[in-house]
């Protein structure tokens, strides 16, 4: 196992094609043309391959990027009216935050200077100005657009389960912590070479538990801390909880944010080679058409199975079951989708779809945790289960991972579950310490009376559909 | 002609640039230092190259991914408020059924072994697990992701003529038969090398006619088949018919829509190329560029063809019509925009977007076929027009494609007519089967009750709107 | 300073990989194989390198492109609903019309062969037919398509500050002249290598000046021209003015867009490098990561300054002086990006992000223009603040580019002052003549009663939510 998304540059960049290839096109033509052949020097070549990987790392940043509009609109979408400007507005801030506290704190965490497998140490507050290769900032500059954008969505998927009720101040406290603190300190277990995780042979290539199982536990220790919304679960007369639904209050929100999600996703799982460059690992270039194979197959497998599963209990097809299905398969499949065929990623996709939707009524009508979205459901349920998948369908023996049914025992299986385990123990210890504390100082639940009204008007003072006619629930 | 979209990797990739290149900066540089000029080797380059093509695939899949949601958008956007979740599902979900079925069986269908010239034989169920190169799926797993889009736009487009009064089941059954047979058959014809239409020298670079207009042929008899909306086409007591529109229920909807289909477009056309590489026939990096000048301005003259001709008949620059034009524009330099020059690219989108507002007239108030969104205008006409067009302004001698007006005569226009009609009597007999036995077995349309109360309730027990004040027109 | 973004191709694309490394796998794998190294050519670098050029420009000019969709939904959701869907309308029309104006016109003007440093002369109604490089128009092909929507940008942001109150038709005229004559002639100036801005070592990366303050200038001419919408100033009974808000009807609608912006704009900034090859220089590859690290950090810090400073004077976090505070990080890193540190981009961005939510309330309360959407505030303001930020934070001493508190003294300060003043002066004398001419041919604005009812069925006939019940304010 290698710390998988830094890979740093080389002195060479800065000499480049435009020496020795292009600052001669006049020669190189007449050579061309004269049949006499210029011969290329490697300086040349690998400033060309450096600047390959920073324009695909470039790719994968910003698809992942436009992640944090599918969130805001999935959560928005499947809200009530009331709260929309309250849900955009902190999907969008908590970038903001995310980026200044990853900057400052979080990418030195991750990947500083490794002290016992645990944690880094340096590169805080990084980029003195200088070029990029002339100086030590070169693996920092190169990869951090990479590397935020998924610390910003491991924060995000935090507020669709603790959304509708949440005070908008403590929101900015617990975004901070999260991407400054709790995800990068897990991060450098996996991620960084020299993380314990990753020393063990714990396999993630994505993120199904370096970003949605940490997203997910902090999002369900938020909702229980927080309670559940008013009017959720109410007692009858006969001592009876009955479980009230909220309906959303614009699905084709909920669809265009899962389409855009589905669009990032490809940048999330495929840009996770951190390098287009040959080289045959599932580390390198040769491992993105397959991730993209894998990556859309087990989505719409999970897609496909949340209908028809919600189809046979409700007997209808629910759309946000189905899109929950598409968002579950895509969690699932981004620990093994470098290592598993593009059959096994339909299996794990399609076992993802079903899991959602039990997990979703079990948590509501059972645990009777109040999670709006589903946010648990998806990520965490479905960032555990593709992390084990890991362990049972893969097949890369050139990079040393194998699961269950391709040979490789119960070894990788064993790891992936260290790995849950470890990830998930670290989640909700801080996270539990971070949402008591808020809880204890700045108050984490809005009053009942702003909660009814909508969080729009008290905590923004602005309505989010100004002129529309609308009737809240509750 | 030859097969345009699948450029098989060598055996090479693997080998790559990490060997001879990145395995040692420090001895390159060290010789760089020197002035001595270390020597590249055409292995590293080569893998480069595939590395480019890699990427260059990549960014043409998730454009022309991202269109489903310009299509959802436009479909829901113009349509009533309470079929709006059943809208934008189906969209949804029609990608994740195309995937699917394009992987077990349309891939194979399209560029399988071929069997005289008309279907591929082989490569079904594709992708045991093995690294991209050290098995027979290279051209599977570095294309699929890039084919799979363009069959699940196919697909989609159908949707948009049978909105607001389709079984749900039975869309579901539909769509399946597109992406595996009805696309992938004819699209075998044309974009697979040994494909009967490709040997002819029928030239279309996108898909103008693989694309638009199967989508569009199988729309219009969708449409007939299904019947027009309730209280569409409604008989007086004189006996005359009053044609009644129903106005879109979101129409920023429809503008975003269109904009992320004009975003996703460039993808469309310029990854058509099929690679990213020199060489200099159209079906190389050397078209990449001029494909987006012809494909944005045929798209801008389409829309203000189309603004202005409505502007002229209705008195006043018709929004609908307007973002139709751009629409229109954009299908008919889909199979010309690498052979034409800037100019003709605007003269085919300005006819493409005055085409698309007869049509959209014609259709619906002569022919009183009832297509809610214009797709036939849109897709079919203007994707036969665009066809046509290749063999009046084609002017890409070295790629032996020369229309009318450069000394091609009328051979490459005779060309285009046979793909047309071959095309379209493929189309319309198989999907008139397929409708049919569909109507006839499960049934294609909803209870007049059903359609009265909006699809999302009827058939997904869900609002899309919960909450809203709205009015429903009929 | 040099012209940044035109850089032509050379003759040798066309040459290519295919013959020197890809016409040959079978005998460099024998080679490689036999671990005899196959020598690549330089011909087959370039190639490549100019591949890899083609697609970053790609890259760069759809990102830029889907801003028009972010502007759009920005604009929209700022204001009332009886104007959505004109005003989404205009967003994608001026696109089309600014397409064709700036191919047949304004790139001609902006690089076409200089005259005097001031304007471009040839290269009007560029691209006979041939293919790329056989022909002149190689540094048009290649560029046109990230240039045009340079100038498209400059253009929409004025339709943010004359909103709800134009005529559709006049909106049309003033676009083709914003984009076929005031954006590129100025644009000359600075981005083209002939330019006396350019000469005098005016530096404006992607330009906070050359777009955004040009977009800005002529929204604040264009605002006073109009005059402000009916009711927003009404003077009382006792002489005194107050001053209404208009709140917008969609802010979930205005975060999408101004996350839709924040995605292009890594484009808008990354791709001004103008190539994605090496050579150290920030016009260069090399600069490409560093000014997505700028880009997001002046962003983010914007949005956090704008909260905060509303939070303070108005008692709440207002979400759209949040969202207008990022955009105004985004202005304001523009210029900037790829000369200052990390920390300076927070400093600008932050300051920008004050800077905004001061002007928006000064222009509004002190001034009275009414800008519905404060697009002076975040391009004009911010445009120059950006601008002037080169000269007191520039350290990229390899470019000549030094500011007050990196050695340069005040002479970059004072070049950026000249070039402020000079666009701004040409921009306001230009646009106010442009208006003026309108106001007094076509009218520039409509009737009182058409702005009552709503431009979207006085000006389209088509009400943009159909069956919805909205109460319009005024």
């Amino acid at each position: 196992m290698r710390g998988k998304k830094i890979v740093l540059g080389t002195l060479l960049f800065a000499v480049g094609v435009s020496v020795s290839a292009q600052g001669s096109p006049a020669s190189a033509a007449l050579a061309a043309a004269a049949g006499v052949s210029a011969i290329a020097d490697a300086a040349a070549l690998e400033s060309l391959a450096f600047s390959l990987d920073v324009i695909w790392l470039f790719i994968g940043a910003i698809l992942v990027f436009i992640m944090q509009a599918g969130f805001a609109l999935v959560e928005t979408g499947l809200t009530r009216a009331k709260n929309a400007t309250n849900i955009t507005m902190k999907n969008m801030i908590d970038f903001c935050f995310g980026a200044l506290a990853f900057w400052a704190l979080g990418w030195g965490f991750m990947y500083g200077a490794d002290f016992g497998g645990f944690i880094g140490t340096d590169q805080f507050f990084n980029g003195p100005m200088a070029l990029l290769l002339d100086d030590a900032n070169a693996g920092f500059y190169k990869s951090w657009l990479f590397q935020v954008v998924f610390a910003a969505t491991a924060a995000t998927i935090v507020s669709g389960a603790m959304a509708e009720r949440t005070k908008f101040k403590s929101y900015l406290i617990y975004t901070v912590f999260i991407s400054a603190l709790i995800y990068p300190i897990q991060g450098h277990w996996i991620w960084s070479a020299d993380g314990w995780l990753a020393k063990l042979g714990f396999h993630d290539f994505a993120g199904s538990t370096v970003v949605h199982s940490v997203g997910g536990w902090a999002a369900l220790v938020g909702a229980v801390v927080l309670g559940p919304r008013i009017g959720k679960y109410v007692k009858g007369a006969d001592g009876k909880i009955s479980v009230k639904a909220f309906p959303g209050h614009n699905i084709p929100f909920v669809c265009l944010g899962c389409l855009l999600l589905f669009f990032g996703w490809f940048g999330f799982n495929g840009a996770s080679t951190g390098t287009a460059l040959g080289g045959g690992s599932i580390w390198s270039g040769a491992a993105i058409s397959r991730v993209c194979v894998t990556t859309a197959l087990a989505a719409s497998a999970g897609a496909i199975a949340a209908m028809f599963t919600s189809w046979a209990w409700f007997k209808k097809p629910d759309c946000s079951m189905t899109l929950n299905g598409l968002l579950a398969g895509l969690v699932a499949i981004t620990a093994p989708c470098a290592v598993v065929s593009p059959g096994a990623a339909i299996i794990i996709g399609f076992i993802g779809g079903i899991l959602v939707v039990f997990s979703v009524e079990f948590i509501d009508k059972v645990l009777k945790i109040d999670d709006p979205v589903g946010a648990t459901s998806v990520h965490l349920v479905n960032g555990i289960w593709g992390t084990l998948a890991v362990g049972i369908w893969a097949n890369a023996p050139e990079d040393g991972v194998l699961g269950l049914l391709h040979g490789g025992g119960f070894t990788q299986l064993g790891h992936q579950a260290v790995g849950v385990l470890a990830v998930g123990a670290w989640t909700v210890a801080t996270s539990l310490i971070l949402f008591l504390a808020i809880k204890l100082s700045a108050g984490l639940r809005v009053s009942a009376k702003e909660e009814l009204m909508g969080l729009d008007i008290c905590e923004h003072k602005a309505d989010a559909y100004s002129g529309f006619q609308i009737f809240s629930s509750v």
